[in-house]
C-alpha cells in the first residue's frame, strides 16, 4: 500500500478533495462565458475575505509577486520604512533593492513581535513615510503581529499600508477597509485551501492613487485593475487555478470567516499544549494569536533537520525546518486551512516518536491528550 | 445533458485526460522528495522539448513573464532591435518600455513574414546590437517565421537572440542549442498541453553571462538558476501543475518532437484547405510551416466577432477572433497540442453552419471532405 502523506508545512497546504476534483476539469478559455461567471464570482469572494470593496488584483503567480507589485508600482519615488522580524519581512527589503527604492529598515530580531508604539516613535523620527511595509503572519518564526495597531500607527503618520498577508489572509483577522489598510498581498497555497500559483493584492483608493508607472510589465496594477474591471486579465491567467481557488473560497466563506478564525486559534491553542506537554520549548508566541504555524525549539543537542527528516522518511510527513540561521535550530507545524484536530494530534504523534527515537528527553504520552483538551471540541454526546 | 465544450483557441488549448488528473493528486511540497523527482525529471524533459543542455527556468506565471524576464535580465544598458509583425512581437517593445531598454523597432505590417536579409541589413545599417527580440509564431497573425535564418542574421552582427517561442515551441520545429538561440521564452498552456500558469524560458551559456543585475526580484535568472541548480525553486511554485506539465511533456516525448511537429504541419494544412474548400480567403499563409493557428479572413460584410460568437453560443466552441485593429476582421482556428483531425473537421463544420447562418456565400458540404484528404492520414484498412 503506498504511504499515505501528511502536509503540515506552512505553504503549501492540504487542498480539500472537492478543490483537486475542480482542478481536474476541462480547460477554460479564460475569455468565455462560462469562464467569467466564475471569475467574477471567485473575484467577488476575495472581496469578501479581504472585507473589502476595493479592487483585489489577480496575478498568476507567486505569493512573491504580489508583494513586488507593491513596491514596483508604490515605491518610485516614495520614502519607505520596512518594518521585519522574520524571512519574509526582510524581503521586502530585498525587494525594495532591487528596484532602487529609498527604503528605511527597522528590524526587529527573528521571533520579536514588532510593536505599533515603537513603528509610531520611529515614523515620528523619520518626520514619516510615504509607505509602511509591515508582515502579519512572520511564517518564519510563527510570529503573527497586531496588524490593526501597526497599521494604525502608520496612518497616524500619513503612510499608506502594504501589508504581506500571504500565511494569514483566511486564519485570522483581517479587515482591509475597516483598518484602513492599502495594499495587501496574499496567495493561494495558505489559509485560501488551493494549490501553489495564485498571488492576490488587495488595493485601496488611496493606493491606487499613490500608484507611479510601474517598475514591471508583468505586475501593474493599472493594467490588471482595467483589465479586471472589464472581467478580463491582460495576460492568460491560470484558469484553472482560479476555477479551484473558487470552490474553495465557496467552502472558507461556507464555513464563515469567523468560524475559521476561531479554528485556527484553537489549533494553534491545541498544537502549543501539546509541544508544551512534550516537555518542549515554544520559539512562537504561546499566545492565541500564533494561529497559523507554530515554531517549536530543537531539544538541546537535537538538530531540528533530523526531526523534519524523521516524520517525512518515517511517516510520509512533511513539517518545516527554520529558514535562514533558524534552520536546524526550530521546526515549525503548520495548521492554515484546511486542518482538523487530528491533523495536529497526528503531527505531535510522529515527533514525539522521532525525537524520542533521536534520544530527547520528551514526555512521552502526554502530548495527544494536551491538544484534544486544548482544542475544546463541541461535546460528542 | 449538458453542451459538450470545444477548446479551438491558441491558447489555452485543450488539456489531456491524463494531465487533468495529475493535476487532482493531493498537493506535494516543493522541497518533498517526492516532488524533487518529478521536478528533476521535469526540468529534464524541458531541455529535450527546447533541444538544448543549457538551463530552462521556471516561472510560476503567464508567459509574458518569461518575455518580461528576458528584458529585465538582458536589457539594463543594452541596446536592443525588436522584430515584429503582430501583437505579440509589439509586446517586446511594451516590455522594454517599461524597463527602460533603449530598443530600435523594426515593425512589419501585421500578418507580414519578417525576412532574414532585411533584418540583416537593419543591423548593418545600426552597426549591430545587444540583443535581438524575435518572434517564432506570431498568434495574433497565425504567422509562423523562419526562426533559424532570422537568429542566424542576428548572430551574424555579434547579437544575443531572444525569442518568443510561447505558441510554438513544442509544435514547430526549434532547435535551442544548434540554432545559437540566447533566450527563448514559453508558455505550459499551448502545445504543452497544460493549464495556463507556468512560463519557461531557456538560457544559453552566453545570455547568462550578458545577464545584469535584474530589473526584477521575481523574474531574477541568476536567483532562479541557483535555486534550480539545488533542484529548488526561489519561491514556492505552483507544484499541481508541475507535476502536470511533467505527465504531459512525458506525452510529447512519447509521441516524439518530430512526430509532433510533421502531426502539426498536416493539421494546419487540412485546416486550409477546409477553408479554401468553402470559398473563404486565408490570413495566415498558406505554407506548411503555418502549423500553429490559422488565421481566415471574414468574408465580405461579416464581423467575424459574430462567427466567433456564434460557434461559441450553437456549438460550445471556442476558436479566436482577431487582436487590435483585426477584431473582426479575421477569425482563428488553433491547432496546437492536443489535437487531431476530427477537431479540425468539427470546428470547419461549425464555421460552416454559422457562416451560412449569417448569410455568407460559402460552399457547403467541401469543407469536411477537403480537410480529411489534405491530413493524408494513415490507411485505416
Amino acid at each position: 500500500m503506498p504511504e499515505k502523506k501528511y502536509l503540515f508545512t506552512p505553504g503549501p497546504t492540504p487542498v480539500p478533495p472537492q478543490v483537486l476534483a475542480a482542478l481536474a476539469e476541462p480547460v477554460l478559455h479564460h475569455r468565455g462565458a462560462d469562464f467569467r461567471v466564475i471569475y467574477e464570482r471567485c473575484l467577488g469572494r476575495l472581496q469578501e475575505v479581504y472585507r473589502t470593496r476595493g479592487d483585489v488584483l489577480l496575478f498568476t503567480a507567486s505569493g512573491t509577486a504580489a508583494m513586488e507589485s507593491v513596491v514596483a508600482n508604490l515605491c518610485p519615488g516614495a520614502r519607505s520604512l520596512v518594518v521585519s522580524a522574520g524571512a519574509f519581512g526582510e524581503r521586502w527589503e530585498k525587494i525594495a533593492a532591487v528596484h532602487g527604492a529609498e527604503i528605511e529598515p527597522m528590524r526587529y530580531e527573528w521571533g520579536e513581535t514588532p510593536r505599533a508604539d515603537e513603528v509610531a516613535s520611529r515614523l515620528a523620527e523619520l518626520g514619516g513615510a510615504d509607505v509602511v511595509f509591515l508582515t502579519q503572519s512572520e511564517t518564519s518564526t510563527g510570529v503573527v503581529a497586531d496588524l490593526q495597531a501597526l497599521a494604525a500607527a502608520a496612518k497616524e503618520h500619513g503612510a499608506v499600508v502594504a501589508v504581506d498577508a500571504i500565511s494569514s489572509l483566511g486564519a485570522v483577522p483581517l479587515e482591509m477597509d475597516a483598518w484602513g489598510l492599502d495594499a495587501v498581498a496574499s496567495g493561494s497555497q495558505k489559509a485560501l485551501m488551493t494549490p501553489p500559483g495564485l498571488a492576490m493584492c488587495a488595493v485601496s483608493e488611496r493606493a491606487v492613487a499613490a500608484a507611479k508607472p510601474a517598475h514591471s510589465f508583468y505586475l501593474d496594477w493599472e493594467r490588471t485593475r482595467a483589465a479586471q474591471a472589464k472581467l478580463d486579465a491582460p495576460f492568460t491567467p491560470a484558469t484553472s487555478l482560479i476555477v479551484a481557488l473558487d470552490v474553495a473560497l465557496g467552502i472558507v466563506l461556507g464555513e464563515g470567516l469567523e468560524a475559521a478564525f476561531e479554528r485556527h486559534v484553537r489549533l494553534g491553542r491545541a498544537c502549543r499544549a501539546g509541544v508544551k506537554a512534550m516537555g518542549l520549548e515554544l520559539f512562537s508566541p504561546d499566545e492565541d494569536r500564533s494561529a497559523v504555524v507554530t515554531a517549536i525549539r530543537a531539544p538541546d543537542g537535537i538538530d531540528s533537520s533530523d526531526v523534519v527528516a524523521g516524520v517525512r522518511n518515517h511517516f510520509g510527513m512533511t513539517i518545516a525546518n527554520g529558514q535562514g540561521h533558524l534552520k536546524g535550530k526550530i521546526f515549525r507545524i503548520g495548521h492554515i486551512g484546511w486542518f482538523d484536530i487530528f491533523d495536529i494530534t497526528a503531527a505531535l504523534a510522529a515527533v514525539e516518536l522521532v525525537l524520542a527515537e533521536l534520544g530527547a528527553a520528551v514526555d512521552r504520552g502526554a502530548a495527544v491528550t494536551a491538544a484534544l483538551e486544548a482544542f475544546e471540541h463541541e461535546s460528542v454526546t
